[in-house]
């Protein structure tokens, strides 16, 4: 396959429906002949997963700083950057990624308020100038998204922050995505699967496909 | 107990006998009237050994990245002085710890060849001002630590880099030794345990007990 590979990531709150999209989004694009590689973030090797399980195990005797998370986050992404994500692209497969980057900054920058140049800080260590092709933002009132969480009976140690906390977050996807606009889409998650892919399927031809 | 607490590290390159001399400093400290905390790095908490398993890791299939190793000691290092040494230090405690950061810059710096600044950010970002009152730099030739730990049958991901590797790290150990001189200390750890014990007492009552 001589196409060049591009990296598309899917970013958005608790119950945006953004992990339903990914198989979805892979069937697209294998549809069209590319080769789909789907991951996830934090983890997708077997040593980020690792790191996955340290960032997810809630102690009764111990709470992780969110300095140390924050660094557990860029260890498990620049693992995965260097040991998948960029030998797939150089392969000229397309990579989908359950999170990445912009999770941090909405999390543990507008969540956790740890300073955006902290972030930066360690972003330019782990990854350098590495970025998505493509950033879709799914979008549903943190309400919404609180319910669908509930519904499926799911809750880790990130998910038991708050309202506030989610909406602080939200705001964070939605600024990002309307002041970057060139990279990053906003796609209004609270319809249907079906609709949504639509919306998601008609981005991902505009932005990535025709440029072939 | 009114004595205020202080943190001293042992650093060394493999086989310099450095976590032998952690018990018997602790003993030393203990006659002495001190509540005294004993630590490793990376690890020394439960969440901080989880991600020690991680960088003790071999995987046949997935080498751990120079980067993410990085980040993921300085995470370790985080979560240790957050939760373990900030908070024993506050109660009038000694804390001696088994490695820190000095480790990092001899390991990651100059054996990886990781650039100093870039290991000076994550610094920065875990740990801030955050060091050591004393440092203990436990010296000895290459090829004698590494008879040492042959004898001991132990080898890890770190310990089968090869002779060039330890002999940029113990440079490098001996000079920062010999460029801070008010707060690390050089200690020839080629004699037998009792001679090198003697050597360290006496540091440590020069630098930390006559103050009181």
């Amino acid at each position: 396959m001589a196409q060049r590979g591009f990296f598309i990531t899917l970013e958005g709150g608790e119950g945006s429906g953004k992990s339903t999209q990914v198989p979805v989004i892979a069937d697209f694009l294998r549809q069209r002949g590319f080769e789909v590689v789907c991951t996830r973030e934090p983890g997708g090797t077997k040593l980020a997963e690792q790191i996955r399980s340290v960032l997810l195990t809630r102690d009764p005797d111990e709470d992780l700083c969110d300095t140390s998370e924050l660094l557990l986050m860029y260890a498990a992404r620049a693992q995965l950057v260097e040991t998948l994500i960029k030998p797939s692209l150089a392969q000229g497969k397309v990579v989908l990624s359950d999170r990445f980057d912009l999770s941090t900054i909405a999390y543990q920058g507008a969540g956790r308020g740890i300073a955006l140049e902290t972030i930066a800080a360690l972003r330019q260590v782990a990854i350098g100038e590495f970025a998505p092709d493509l950033t879709l933002v799914f979008d549903v009132p943190v309400a919404v998204g609180m319910a669908r969480m509930r519904s499926r009976g799911k809750a880790d140690r990130i998910e038991q922050a708050g309202a506030a906390f989610f909406e602080r977050i939200r705001t964070c996807f939605r600024d990002y995505a309307l002041s970057h606009p060139e990279t990053v889409a906003l796609i209004d998650a609270t319809p249907d699967i079906a609709t949504v892919s639509a919306a998601v399927e008609q981005v991902i031809t505009a932005r990535c496909l025709s440029k072939e």
